[in-house]
């Protein structure tokens, strides 16, 4: 009996790891946030339950509920798979469902996803490194409730001189920007915001970081700062196309 | 005519993306690195062709002539597969291999893949961020060749507050200890470093910052430090078991 704990990459179903397809298509019930594609839950055969413990505006499943649903299935069924956006340890809380799971002497495998961070810029055309232009990225969160934004030393980050992605960073990003700007990145630096990358309906901004305060951003939306972002190297040929 | 950039992650072939292995196994031509794990180009037809570029000691194709090989082939093929380890965009230098193919007027689809960055630290039991503990993460190269190390400001991201994740850092690990020191990361500060993660053989050290430098280490290996190297979620059930 084992919790599956998987990542479902950033939106395109094409992008589950075989392995994670592999255990959804698989699974004998499924625990699952709010994902981007709704393609990914239909691997599973139509008899599987899925428990859907997604966090929405003006509704959250507390992470100890989470934490406890994952116990009690983990003790009751063979192979529950916990289907996660992007990668289960890049601020997915993975690393808090492990740790209930593994003190209840439950098994647990984790499954690595594509994370947001870098699948969502390539699929705008951005590198997060390149020769000559980024020898580093720092992956971070501007989300408040998780302690993200005001825990990190954004002046320190600003002169690390490697390129940074900041997912869920949409609500303090005029914070973001300013702190950055104050540890002495120039307001010159480029930056990319992406909307639900790697879906149909991707969308791409490219501004300047002294501009990322006034965009008319929106969640899900990836932001990228760095030399990088000025970057094009768009693919010709999309997933959606048959192959 | 395309050119597929696919990243085929960190060693075990289960973790390649579907697409991944969908473009695989449906290839006209593969030119490829030295890669973890000899199944992964299995996945190809027996008659398709197999070019290897990788980098090894004593032996390494310059990046200018892989870049023109790629523009032959794919002013030839209808199906061009280029598979790196890891990430394309994660110092595979997949974004040099891009620009050349959309100067020459090739289509290109860039795939990517699970970072040896994050997968091999969640195989060896380590989530890069993790609440309480790190609230951002950041990924660099060790190598000199690539400028990496020369050119990232260490003592700035020992002041960043969250993992920092060194790939090809084996060589350079004494300046980067140091660097990172000076920049006043605590000599205790737990680190981890993992060979040849995800494989069956891979093998996890756990030491403190103070020690890195006289850890008897090999590539390629992962190098994590900060609070997370401390944690250890390892998973209970491995890829390997049959499902």
């Amino acid at each position: 009996m084992t919790v599956h704990l998987v990542g479902a990459g950033p939106g395109d179903p094409e992008l589950l790891t075989v392995r994670a397809a592999r255990l959804i298509s698989t699974a004998d019930v499924i625990v699952h946030d709010a994902l981007a594609d709704g393609r990914i839950l239909d691997l599973a055969p139509a008899h599987v339950e899925r428990i859907d413990v997604g966090k929405r505006p003006g509704r959250a499943t507390p992470q100890e509920m989470i934490n406890a649903l994952l116990v009690h299935l983990g003790s009751q069924h063979e192979r529950v798979v916990r289907v996660k956006g992007g990668d289960p340890y890049v601020f997915g809380r993975g690393g808090e469902e492990a740790a209930a799971l593994l003190q209840a002497g439950i098994h647990v495998e984790v499954v690595p996803g594509i994370t947001s961070a870098i699948g969502v810029p390539a699929a705008a055309g951005i590198p997060v490194t390149h020769r000559g232009a980024s020898h580093a990225f720092t992956v971070v969160t501007g989300h408040r409730e998780r302690g993200g934004a005001t825990n990190v030393n954004w002046e320190a980050l600003a002169r690390v001189g490697g390129t940074i992605v900041v997912l869920m960073g949409v609500a303090e990003r005029e914070v973001i920007a300013r702190r950055l700007m104050d540890g002495g990145l120039s307001p010159d630096t480029p930056a990319a915001a992406i909307r639900f990358g790697t879906r149909a309906d991707q969308s791409t901004r490219r501004f300047t970081l002294a501009d990322l305060a006034t965009q008319p951003l929106e969640s899900p939306t990836t932001i990228v700062i760095g030399a990088v972002a000025a970057l094009d190297f768009s693919p010709t040929t999309t997933m959606s196309e048959a192959i």
